[in-house]
């Protein structure tokens, strides 16, 4: 039996922008559209012409998408008609493939935030979709609380969503705008508005205020809907949309699904969804998700020893589908509970040979344990495990030493009577020979050391010009007397690499200089700096 | 019609362990233990007595909770007796109400990671179940991979489970390890179970490798499940556990379920639950997720003009549910009501009577919006709030001033040849008219610091003498050149008493010591210390 198409519509230049904190510049905008394009979605809603300079300026000057590039905007204004609301007007003037539109369609927002009869909003939801068929343009209608309009009055809810099917509407798409909906009721209303509307012109827009958002979306399609609308990564206010970074594999992966349905994202595609999924991220500069599903960095991480033996023997026993489908990479997690098994997978990762029963292993293996109980957690920090079994199995040179250092961190009134702080570092290294002596200042004591070790690392400097420390997170270990310090610290360089290494000590300045050296020491090796006198 | 009891049972203390990056402590432990105890959770699953110092030690000195605390661990090893099995004998000598076991339930798995006979491991389980309720305590049979194994085998899957269920177990706990399932499998499984094994014996477990974990809990209680098992936070190797912050209010508050089933979280206890989501990420020293359903700080946020005026005509225009009925607050970035209510909520717990209309509560509100703008985090420093509001409502007394302090780190090898760091501070306060210069030695600055700053406080001494810094916490707030540190300390005095107090600035020590004085300040309000010269 032929595989029925789903339609897949992305809305994160859109609904996602409304998100707290995101301010997409038109590049931005584009960067983003060719991924989605790429991916294989049949839909990308990039903005709402006449909202804002920018999406103005987008559908302004368009580029070619294989996607239907869409233009989001509101049926008429009340009261007006379609050729006197300038709105409406902007939309119509956009240049995009589809216009979607949302229209109220529960009687309680009719009332309350519209205040005009339920006639006359539905008179406007016809006006407005005929205006953008008669436009040439493709028309969908985004049935803003459709699911609570329902539960509130059926009837009024279905003639809405009729009225914009009728008017020529390509897709009813059945918003859950609150996002307080459950997949029971999502099935149910779904399966009664597909009596009304043909499946394959329904389609479903959640979010996640419920933790369902993916869920409810699944729902609809079992019940009939043929449209997804969600963003990536789940981007959008308040709790999210539904997310298409974790719906499109479940599609494509699952059983139930992936033998009943077919999108534009190829299995080739699929591999790509990590990569947009990151991109996404770096463009809005921050943190992926790590606990992402199917795309996050620990979505097919292994911590205890007896999973990771297991996933060796047969990955099935703890991976629920092939980490390489979605294009991201399985993870065996060093860390007290893992024992030699986590170690050869760790070390076949980075890229270094060895057998199994090779002494060293042994070696390496009670050094990571001994250094775990006195507090270094190398789970997070893989450049310090890789710069410590490199030590041990192999040859990393020694490319310089510190031999001293001194900070000092002093509050004082300064001469304006002001109340200053400033911090000082001085390091003593020596590199190839040469002793060197470095001062830097900074806004911590931390910081001062950072600039001071940085500021002439001889024949090394060049190497290091483009390492950043970009996060910095301290920890104290045990209470009391013993308390011991970990500094976990995240470094980049210009090329978008991350790394993650750690230091322990009784003295906070201790531990973070231990996590600095074995970030610019891990930053040499990776970039093959020689050997001193090399 | 009587309300269905489910019982809800928390393992974050031991599948939320699992957890990249997550490293509990036996005090961290205990402070989310009472958290979950609060909410009126029924198990609490402290963790894995044996596997790790930690957790033998906390199940060898146990606190009185309402909730059975449980200790996890696995069935009896193949091919041992349960007398010659040093792990099970660990678990049978842990002080804990209750024992939960995971057995294998997926003939595959048997198979291919135990590498022993279906019945060997049928015969495992019953054996296991029945020496843990023959030693006094209730004993729960979790079922790994119970989905999986069904998909497969379903005769042996329920073999397994009804092994658990007549050897005495109160619970059958049916796990979905992988993460892999969807809420249509989990319904029909669930439903066909409960027809062999009594729907109140019969709990759920899931991981949320497909962003459904939430769904699939509420999936397996519509087919009969009465036990659901979750983490704060949906905390969890991989992906995360079911969240039991976001299934927890879908219980109480949405329909469906809140007219059938009750829990053991009571409306006010509901109240709690934002709380206990963003203590939980603050002893994890980790930004709690802004988009997190019903406790995000975005969860209610309305950011468009339209959004804002309709919910201030109705909050149901585009709330799905009351914030303040999970304890959140509604964002309106046009009103502050949602601030005013929470800071007369706030001054209401800690025993402070004004009047709502009280012109200094807006100041205090104002300056309380400022500050957590610039990084403060009142809700995890509780004492530092305290201060504030009595400062600028009451008549805090001014103690003592600091006018400079100057702290020095000093690494070097000393006399003998061995490299040493070394940490010294020296404080100048004025206190009830004199000056005291105070200098301290210390195992990091900040502890330097702390012994200086606490040497001599003239008249105040014997206030701080049982005062002891037990954790301290940093975290930056943001990367590049505006990055400012968060230093949250934990302080505790001879009573027992714990406190946190917080401290923002550009640099760490800056931090630590506004930290460290408002922990002394509130230290001395506390205990009534006479205003200098009184």
């Amino acid at each position: 039996m032929a595989r029925e198409r789903l339609s897949l519509y992305d809305t994160t230049l859109r609904d996602g922008a409304q998100t707290h904190g995101v301010d997409f510049s038109l590049e931005d905008k584009w960067l983003i559209a060719e991924q989605l394009d790429a991916l294989g979605l049949d839909y990308v809603e990039a903005g709402y012409p006449g909202a804002n300079p920018t999406d103005t300026k987008l559908f302004g000057e368009p580029r070619a998408l294989n996607a239907k590039s869409t233009a989001f905007g509101m049926t008429k204004r009340p009261g007006r008609s379609i050729s006197n609301d300038p709105g409406f007007q902007a939309l119509l003037a956009a240049n995009a493939d589809a216009v979607c539109l949302v229209g109220k369609t529960w009687d309680f927002h009719v009332d309350v935030a519209l205040g005009i009869t339920p006639e006359e909003n539905v008179s406007g939801i016809k006006e407005s979709v005929e205006a953008v068929v008669a436009s040439g343009r493709e028309a969908l209608l985004d049935c803003e609380h459709f699911f609570d309009g329902y539960k509130a009055n059926p009837a009024y809810a279905l003639e809405c969503a009729k009225a914009g099917y009728e008017a020529g509407a390509r897709w009813v798409v059945l918003c859950d705008t609150n996002g307080g909906s459950l997949p029971e009721e999502v099935e149910t209303i779904v399966a009664e508005v597909v009596k009304h509307i043909p499946g394959d012109h329904v389609g479903i827009h959640v979010h996640n205020d419920t933790d369902n958002g993916v869920a409810n979306s699944l729902a609809a399609v079992r019940a009939g809907a043929r449209q997804i609308q969600g963003t990536l990564n789940g981007l959008g206010e308040r709790c999210g949309n539904a997310n298409l970074t974790s719906i499109i594999p479940t599609l494509m992966l699952k059983p139930g699904y992936a033998e009943r349905f077919e999108t534009g994202v190829t299995p080739d595609k699929l591999r790509t969804l990590t990569h947009a999924s990151r991109v996404l991220d770096e463009i809005l500069n921050r943190a992926p998700n790590r606990h992402a599903p199917y795309v996050g960095e620990s979505a097919f991480a292994h911590k205890g020893g007896i999973h990771v033996s297991a996933v060796q023997k047969d990955p099935r026993t703890y991976e629920h589908v092939p980490p390489e489908s979605v294009g991201n990479v399985r993870k065996l997690l060093v860390s007290d509970q893992g024992g030699r098994s986590n170690i050869m997978a760790q070390l076949d990762r980075i890229g270094i040979a060895v057998p199994k029963d090779d002494p060293r292993v042994t070696r390496l293996l009670n050094t990571v344990k001994e250094h775990e109980a006195a507090g270094y957690a190398y789970e997070a920090a893989e450049a310090s495990f890789e710069l410590l079994a490199r030590r041990m199995l192999g040859n990393v040179p020694q490319f310089f030493d510190v031999d001293s250092f001194r900070v000092m961190v002093e509050r004082r009134h300064n001469a304006l009577g002001e109340l200053v702080t400033i911090s000082e570092a001085t390091v003593k290294a020596r590199i190839d020979g040469d002793t060197v002596m470095s001062v830097g200042e900074g806004n911590g004591p931390v910081n001062a050391l950072d600039n001071a070790l940085r500021k002439d690392l001889g024949p090394y400097q060049s190497y290091i010009d483009d390492l950043e420390l970009v996060d910095y997170k301290v920890r104290i270990l045990t209470g009391g007397t013993d308390a011991v310090t970990r500094v976990l610290i995240e470094s980049r360089d210009g090329e978008g690499n991350r790394w993650f290494t750690v230091g322990v000590s009784p003295n906070i300045v201790d531990a973070s200089f231990e996590a600095l050296l074995d970030s610019i020491n891990y930053k040499l090796i990776r970039d093959g700096a020689p050997a001193p006198g090399a």
